[in-house]
């Protein structure tokens, strides 16, 4: 990682996390222990992957900062939630996050669920009260756009493909299929909704900038696939190996170690051609597109 | 209950009924399991007492009634994922639900976890899609307003708070605090987005709007209790007697059933007195008032 980008990336992060430190409630604010477990779920970890491709595209669209960061907090609180309700019992089932308890067993299963629900809720009421672009209209098709990616005929809907499909045999389109749904479509919003932030790109720049954001989102999921077959849970800050022993589908399983990484690979090359005809602009988006591809965890 | 109103009341409920069994995703839709759960917790069934607020306060303002639906939608939806939760074994644990098995007995746990996570989620989204308003920017205000009430210091607040109070004794201005999160403030937002969707009220207006849904929040809540206290599960459509079962502090607990009962009544009182000045146009939010009160189950 070049010195610039490792910096561009700390200051993204920096920022969101002033953001969300700021506009999460405090923990003296009643019901305490909710906001203190809402607080626990999203702050001081993560990549952030998310928000760092709205930064991108935000730059890629010439978007004024404070609006980007709005958006990528949003998306970040949909994240968020996502984990904490995957977590449960009754979803994955898992005790570790972040390299933290989870949710549900640093507090409890019913607190854990409000948490999810109210962040959830929290990152509409950000979309809501700030401005995000300079049309009010263009900003209510920006919320629809992130609820429709996340709600059950996109995130929702792929965790919920997700859990039919265990214990059973995906083909690889079966497989992309969940996955452009369960992590793709926010994915996809994280950048197209940091897009918006600025001027209006043409449908052809649109439709180039959505299918790079669909590579990426694949690509993202590969690379958590090899990750979790190949780190351990020390180096994820999550229960490695979780796919093999719940019998899940995964890229791995299907196509072996060897074609999923090669797959990675071509995702990345097709991500990087979508945004050629973006000249410069797009060298964040290809940068943050790499740090995806080669993370460790 | 006047032919009149009682001819509203059931127009009302079959304008409602009608929006969402058009606008939830169809039982074909993959995944069809999560959009089948989402239909079995929504349609066909319900008191739909928030739409007929917001439709009562529509009026008032002299709103369209198409976009006040739209609104009474979002707030029923945003009920709706808030019983599915709250029905699950880690919060109430209950088995029956408008006469018919809980969402989780029905399906499963991580069921109806996601269904109630994509009720809310289309909640949002239907407040995005569609005009509500002329302005878009009190639209975008309308989405922030249902957030709030929605959120952490609204009714998932109020949901919070309830689960650390039991087995607790709560002092009377506990309760009501309490019940002012967890059912007053969707109930509030119900009557105050109805009456955005017509002609801006003054502030004086609004205010005393606001303290009649204030009164009709907590109203609501008092004859709950009652309910729970007096009516059998075949009346209720849902398991009577709980709140003794869990040793959950209600008016009942507090007050007794007589003093419980006159605070209702005081209750419907002082939301009458609020709407004085109003003239005519108020006389349907008075109705469901009394509609409220006067329930069976």
């Amino acid at each position: 990682m070049s010195a610039d980008f490792q910096n561009w990336t700390t200051s993204c992060q920096a920022r969101i996390e002033t953001f969300l430190e700021a506009r999460l409630p405090a923990i003296d604010c009643v019901p305490e222990r909710l906001h203190k477990a809402m607080r626990y779920s999203v702050l001081g970890g993560g990549k952030r992957v998310r928000p760092l491709l709205s930064f991108a595209a935000g730059e890629l669209a010439g978007a004024n900062v404070e609006r980007v960061t709005t958006v990528a907090a949003a998306v970040e609180l949909i994240h968020a939630y996502s984990l904490v309700h995957d977590d449960l019992p009754c979803m994955d089932d898992d005790i570790l996050r972040r390299g933290k308890p989870t949710c549900h067993i640093e507090f409890d299963e019913a607190t854990a669920l409000l948490t999810g629900d109210s962040l959830q809720t929290l990152a509409f009421e950000i979309m809501a009260e700030k401005r995000l672009t300079d049309e009010p209209q263009t900003q209510l098709e920006m919320i629809a756009q992130l609820a429709f990616a996340s709600g059950s005929r996109g995130m929702a809907g792929g965790q919920a493909f997700d859990l039919e499909s265990i214990g059973k045999t995906l083909s690889l389109p079966e497989l992309e299929y969940m996955h452009i749904h369960k992590t793709g479509a926010l994915i996809r919003a994280a950048v197209m909704l940091g897009a918006r932030c600025g001027n209006r790109l043409n449908n052809d720049h649109l439709a180039k900038l959505d299918h790079f954001a669909k590579c990426v989102g694949l690509a993202f999921q590969v690379v958590d696939d090899l990750l979790d077959a190949e780190a351990t849970t020390a180096t994820l800050g999550k229960t490695a190996g979780k796919d093999a022993e719940n019998n899940k589908p995964t890229y791995v399983s299907i196509l072996g170690i060897s074609e999923a990484r090669e797959l990675a690979q071509k995702l990345q090359y097709d991500a990087d051609q979508a945004l050629n005809s973006f000249d410069d602009g797009a060298s964040r988006l290809r940068q943050v597109t790499d740090f995806i591809i080669k993370r460790k965890f």
